[in-house]
């Protein structure tokens, strides 16, 4: 599955989520999301634009690799793969022993809605802010993916500095 | 997790099913089990006898490490971290995606019971023939282990040759 969105950071959460809510986009969901990267022994991740990432929202554990930003511009597009796992302490347990290190985490807040074809996603991120997030559904084309993003961002007042970085990548480079 | 186990070479599994039966234990399971082991980019598993498995048996995933064997003698004991995972086929691409290469596969027939304080296999495996396990209770002690294994190998007749190698390794020393 490819993954195109925009990433925005935003002064303020709280225009755009009324903003969403006058509209009647329904919260598909919201919570603490922690995750944890992890570097591969073989190939330094930060260098080949990978991640492999361990998820634990709610009473669930999810496993994701992401392979290297295809995006132009100020979209991103990247493969994702998904997994659910039964427990994030066993998958973290299996990953070391596999030789994969544990090199950062991201503690975010973070409210889902559907909106038109897209998730539009509201961020409160320890130690970075807010950001603002518009991921097209799946199932469309670059194009109308694209076409559907601006749309969004405009209705909604999405607007500000679009990043391409991800949350561990803006992390890595504050505590630089 | 330590688990203590033997794994006999039999000529034929019926007899010890016949016993196992009439002793009223209870079938836990039964099923084909297809098995896929993937080796590591870094260091060679079958040098540092490590194992990798992704197993596929009725609806379920399970991912499992397994560590160097550490047993003496006949017994065979081991680390050995299990997860359930959503998708053989995305755990398989993830595995892949992060540098870890299908190396061998292996199926087999299993049947397993509930017999005093462990679990008998009974197993028909391709290509290698019947084979019976006997694997303690994770609570037991090692030397509790070891006494209620003797003791169920006696009683069922569960006695020919003592394998340590896995069926990987049986399989690859076959092949070579």
């Amino acid at each position: 599955m490819l993954e195109i969105e925009i990433k925005v950071k935003v002064a303020d959460l709280r225009p755009i989520r009324d903003r969403i809510l006058a509209k009647g986009a329904s919260l598909l969901c919201e919570g603490t999301e922690y995750d944890a990267y992890y570097n591969s022994p073989m190939r330094d991740f930060s260098k080949t634009d990978e991640a492999l990432r361990l998820r634990r929202a709610d009473d669930c554990a999810l496993l994701t690799y992401k392979g290297a930003k295809i995006g132009s511009g100020s979209y991103k597009a990247r493969e994702e793969l998904n997994i659910r796992v039964e427990s994030i302490e066993t998958m973290d347990a299996i990953l070391e022993k596999i030789g994969f290190k544990k090199t950062a985490a991201v503690q975010k807040f973070r409210e889902s809605y559907r909106v038109g074809r897209a998730t539009v996603t509201l961020d409160q991120v320890e130690g970075l802010g807010t950001f603002a997030e518009i991921e097209a559904a799946g199932e469309l084309s670059q194009q109308e993916a694209e076409r559907e993003i601006e749309r969004i961002a405009e209705e909604y007042g999405i607007e500000g500095e679009r990043l391409t970085l991800s949350y561990l990548e803006l992390l890595l480079l504050k505590q630089r």
